[in-house]
């Protein structure tokens, strides 16, 4: 019944992709995900564990044997045995080390080498290169005699005798030059070469940025270490803006894998700080409570001024941490772009101040809590449009990321702000 | 001197990539843009128009001369021609068609037969075939004599007589293969087709999933008819993820270059939006004035529980409008899901009942105060963890972008319960 089993998951996740299998699963539970794997056996496809949420590719490989885990390996590009093991603890680390061939073990353990987030720990080992002096001909028969080019790639890196890159041929170009063209002669030599230290960040900008599938990485000496290709950058890029959404939100680094415990203790940081930036508010409110007792309707109506700044400053600072990461935000014209951001927060700030001015007079038939109600809005969407701007902007010259505390900041403001000039205004004008 | 300045910016651009000059000219006025162009004159480099932002280069090929266009749109693959078209007014579209040359003029009014946002849009017409009779011999020697190759290629579809692709030869196969293996041979049969009016959010996930560089599009008859390259998924992709960060923040499609008066426009809905919501939370807080003209204290520390729980709201409806996203929020575990928000909500409400209570006690001296904040806080957090979850999913359902309105509807429901549980625990349990 067992071979039977066996049979039937084999022939049902035969035509399916790696990712797909992956994401299946990865819907199902823990001891669900190990029954299917430990029956599986050594057919396992090892891009399955590379295409899996970390997490979770890391927790299954820990009751599984080093038969398989030795199998799945075999089929990945170094970049993703990296990938795998960075977050493995030592003893785990050091079995999936061990089940490696001799060669990929030491290009894993180079990668590791250098630190996280890095251009190291992205890029593969696996590349084609040729010395200058090489034809197209000479090329395409050492392709053919090589067994052991990458699954794939897109480039030939030409190198000199140092191994300094100094160009590289894209693979369409040599297809359609003659043999007896020097590799040279077709070279890309506006090429861009990737420091190993670089940041994954800007190793994304930069594919993103030049549209490039493939560049070199080079060591401090300049020397070819290994490529890049665009399929981990897109990782990044997208790791990157599902950063910034989460930060925005308050939300670390969680997955809907996550436990409810683990779940819970990541989201309570967040509303932690926004408790502290309440309490605030409220002492700021607190301030007045005898104007409030003047005036009930001051209570009803001030959640509207605060609430009224925190969203305008939002979406300020939604749009400063979004152009401080695509670098559309520069020094240069910064400036600007907060002169721009006053200007609309005075101009909405104004519009809804005849507005909400309006429905304060119809509802409490006090003109005057009207005109509080109208000034109130004007100066928090003032202050709203400033503090989003600036807030972001400040963080990222500290180098801090802007996406991470920029809300906390300008929501404090906001509120602080908004009750306080709104209760101020009407202890002032209507006692 | 006009000469003198015009060799100076040839100088100045020659080093730098398209999409560098791009930003360059993104950042400096309208006017100053314009000049810069003008003085190019016919060096001018069609790929800076297409990397630059789409408002901006329709609003500066608008006062361009027809000869300038012409020489820009040369350089460009057909599907950046229609990334820059499509937002042009009629007159204006019918000038840069009119520039290209004769083929290219009728694939790009193909593509542009297709609707918005589909692949048929995404995709470049430029791509090389070749029958299943051919050897890798036959592939290489015609890509050598054809001089229509496209600029940059990573794959050989290989078609039948009928046009409908059977499988396709990477590049890097197609190298390590010698001149007499049969094409049909090393070509890759569990390559994907894209449908030519697939969706691009569609088009972006499978390039993404799948790790593609390139895949071909075929029409309803399954004929081939253009090839998508993995840099136009990136940039979907991108796009993807940045609407929902804007989306979720009340911020439409705007850029940093828009003007003020735009920028009001756009950010203004949204703002009227929460106004509504916040008159919704007054109108409750109304009905309760006689409890707080009692305790004013109460007036004090009611925002700290809406506040709180809008904030958990978002952090949920975050994590579930990404997860909807990149499709790991499915049917199948959309209940597991909603249990653990539920109890995420409920643990973290609890922890926070405890703290606030506490404060709620030592601030006002008045233990019940402290038990009214507590059930308050426990209530919101519980209904704003099932809010969260739910409302995208709802929306998702009926076919509604959960990221544009989940926000609204979501704190709607946490300002509301959270002020009218408070106020009418207070209510019952102090007067």
């Amino acid at each position: 019944a067992e071979d039977g089993a066996r049979d039937d998951l084999i022939a049902l996740f035969e035509p399916l992709h790696a990712a797909d299998i992956a994401d299946v699963l990865e819907q199902v539970s823990a001891t669900e995900r190990e029954a299917i794997v430990a029956l599986w056996g050594d057919e396992v496809d090892g891009e399955v564990f590379a295409e899996m949420d970390e997490d979770i590719s890391v927790e299954l490989m820990e009751n599984l044997s080093d038969d398989i885990i030795g199998e799945a390996m075999r089929d990945l590009d170094t970049d993703d045995v990296v990938d795998l093991i960075e977050d493995m603890e030592e003893p785990q680390k050091e079995r999936v080390l061990g089940s490696l061939e001799e060669a990929d073990r030491a290009a894993v353990q180079q990668s590791l080498s250098y630190p996280e987030e890095t251009a190291g720990r992205l890029m593969q080992r696996e590349l084609v290169m040729a010395p200058t002096h090489w034809r197209v001909g000479d090329a395409i028969d050492e392709m053919r005699k090589s067994d052991d080019l990458p699954e794939r790639f897109y480039d030939v890196v030409i190198v000199d005798p140092r191994l300094k890159p100094v160009g590289k041929v894209p693979l369409s170009s040599l297809m359609s030059h003659p043999r007896d063209t020097a590799l040279t002669e077709i070279m890309d030599e506006e090429f861009r070469t990737i420091p190993v230290g670089q940041s994954q960040e800007d190793v994304a900008y930069a594919f993103n940025q030049y549209n490039m599938v493939s560049a070199p990485v080079v060591d401090e000496q300049d020397r070819l270490v290994g490529v890049i290709t665009m399929d981990d950058a897109m990782e990044v890029l997208e790791e990157e803006a599902e950063e910034d959404i989460m930060l925005l939100a308050g939300v670390g680094d969680e997955t809907l894998h996550d436990s409810t415990w683990n779940t819970t203790k990541l989201r309570f940081p967040w509303l932690a700080v926004n408790l502290v930036t309440s309490i605030l508010a409220s002492l700021v409110i607190a301030q007045f409570s005898s104007t409030i007792e003047a005036i009930v309707a001051l209570a009803i109506l001030m959640p509207i001024v605060a609430s009224m700044g925190g969203n305008a400053g939002t979406q300020t600072l939604t749009v400063a941490v979004r152009a401080l990461a695509t670098k559309d935000l520069t020094p240069s014209n910064a400036w600007r772009v907060i002169r721009r951001e006053m200007f609309v927060g005075l101009l909405n700030g104004c519009i809804f101040a005849v507005i909400i001015g309006i429905v304060g007079v119809i509802w409490f038939g006090t003109p005057m809590l009207g005109v509080v109600l109208g000034l109130a809005m004007i100066v928090n969407l003032l202050v709203a449009g400033l503090a989003g701007i600036s807030v972001p902007i400040v963080l990222d010259k500290l180098g801090v990321d802007p996406a991470l505390a920029s809300s906390a900041f300008v929501t404090t403001v906001t509120d602080v702000v908004g009750f306080f000039v709104f209760l101020g205004l009407a202890g002032a004008l209507l006692l």
